[in-house]
């Protein structure tokens, strides 16, 4: 199986999908391709909590604004998968979590040959080498290509959040499709506050399992299926209510309501 | 094969399918992730319309506006197909269609269990009862879960048009991407008036059988796939030209041109 | 293989999938279905230059103005491919490339039969045919249809551009998603000048290899993975800052920066 993620909006993925379909049979499943254009680190965060719901598989990133110039370009074996992507960051994020540590991620470094085009790297390079990986396995890059360990690489983290005297304090990481405003701070934070209200940037908000607990149009704190706290609005557009947006901070101050 | 329908926008569909390629080899097609948000009824037109050119398959769909209040999970055995989706009625008028009447129909009740989160059950309630429902059949609901008859469920109907003396009288279903303006009034009713005129809501609109028999531009009334009549504009968006958006009353004298 | 094409949005597409799948089990592979509505020239480009990636396939093609009226339907063999779609020239650049030359392409024409619906051929004549030129060979239209050369169909080609004394003279064929501006020239103009500037449209602007050889939101002339000029910016929108859109004059004056 190769999933395929990227900015490329249409029809540029299907490019992809020919060049790989060329060479492998492999199932090939689409995880997006709408992510916002050259924003390696939405990207990074969505692949993170996506990728670890498929089954091993070999996945195809390619979200690369410096496509052409002489930033390498890169397999990440992490677990019993695979990421094929640019070294800008985008996979290691993924990688961590698909390997469950940092310790058993190897990346290869995918030799560029003399690709057809330096625009377009995800058809060129990107595609003929998830099919590589996939069917020959990342060893195939071994012969070829450069090890490095993965402390080598360009890596790409997201800010750590606080959480001490009764207040959280992190930021936005991104706004989902919904509106949800989804924060770096850990869920757990809300734990024994359901149903009771907490302050988000100096304003009161109910603490709420889900959406529909709260009447269609107002304000909740919830946990989002990421495990992380989410500023949302049922029915409506969280980040727009709570008048945030991705890398805004947000402050929760947890006891005083 | 497990078609999928939901109203997520991406990437929160590839959850859906790596949860569902964890378990099973199904040939997994998207029917659409971009159903307006929440909008249960829209969803459920359209998967009327839909999911009877498809084979036997499991049809996930998940527009679920009350994601983890106590509404139930369900699965709809309608012939030789089986919905899958929460219990807010976007199922059943699919099912409906599918089972060519309603007494075909048998819902079985999905055990909630304890699900990883309380607000994204199509990843963790959903998409891990239609890979069931394929791969063992919906039998295998039968012996976890509660069989109740469909009256017990949650239904939706749509609103019947009325038709006569010459005048029919319903409303806009939905407005599709080209922008027509899909309605309840049954197609049959420009039976024999195809290259004459009728009047939709006081003004006259020609009747012809399909978009470009009148020039660029113009209005037409006609007869969409859906066998529904359609009010359109050739290359143009029929729905703003006449004026009506979704719930709009639609007003057709049929002899009074 | 069946991969199919459309300006269809959703979920239409998935009528057509779910017809093809009652009669083949071809694997899908979705090129695009968010082609400019109704827009035939700007379908055929992106076909042109999408399709040769792919293996041997049948290419199922739905922008499609006309449908309903008298317009034929055809399945143009070209190489071992084949496409399906109306007699409006949307398949004949692509099939051109496909053939490596006008002189293998074979059309024949798709007998309309009584389909369901005036408005829908994708879903009642196209899907079918792509079905049935998958499983039984485009020679299952010679015995039903008519045969013709080439030359009896819609034909569809893109402006010639001129390069003569220093200057290339062409049109914009296409913006893509990222905002480029993608014109006819050829990008060999380009060859030796790496580096150097260029004046387009009488602005002189650098000509590079690839985006980010200039600052973020700098204008570049480069050349796309379609081998032609391309008028861009480093993340940001070519065709805005460049002030051109499709159909527009690009002068490129290639010797005096």
């Amino acid at each position: 199986m190769i999933t395929l993620a990227s900015d490329f909006g249409s029809p540029y993925p299907a490019a992809m999908k020919g060049v790989i379909l060329q060479e492998s049979d492999a199932r090939l499943v689409d995880v997006a391709h709408d992510f916002p254009r050259q924003d390696v680190r939405t990207a990074a965060f969505w692949l993170r909590e996506v990728l670890p719901w498929f089954p091993p598989a070999v996945h195809l990133v390619v979200v690369d604004p410096g496509v052409g110039t002489d930033r390498a370009a890169v397999v990440a074996r992490a677990g019993n998968h695979a990421l094929v992507g640019p070294d800008n960051g985008v996979c290691l994020p993924a990688a961590r979590r698909l390997a469950d540590g940092a310790d058993e991620i190897e990346v290869f470094e995918i030799d560029l040959g003399d690709p057809a085009s330096s625009t377009f790297h995800g058809r060129d390079v990107f595609a003929p080498a998830a099919a590589l990986a996939h069917d020959a396995g990342v060893e195939a890059f071994e012969s070829r290509s450069e090890f490095a360990p993965v402390g080598e690489w360009t890596d790409l983290t997201f800010p750590e959040p606080t959480v001490e005297n009764g207040r959280a304090e992190g930021e936005v990481l991104v706004v989902d499709g919904f509106g949800n405003a989804i924060t770096n701070v850990p869920g757990e934070v809300l734990d024994e506050r359901y149903g009771g209200t907490v302050r988000v940037n100096g304003e009161s908000a109910p603490v709420e399992p889900t959406y529909a607990a709260v009447e269609a149009g107002q304000r909740l704190v919830t946990v989002g299926s990421h495990e992380n706290v989410e500023l949302a609005v049922n029915r409506g557009r969280g980040a727009d209510a709570f008048g945030v947006g991705v890398g805004d901070a947000v402050s929760i101050d947890l006891d005083h309501a």
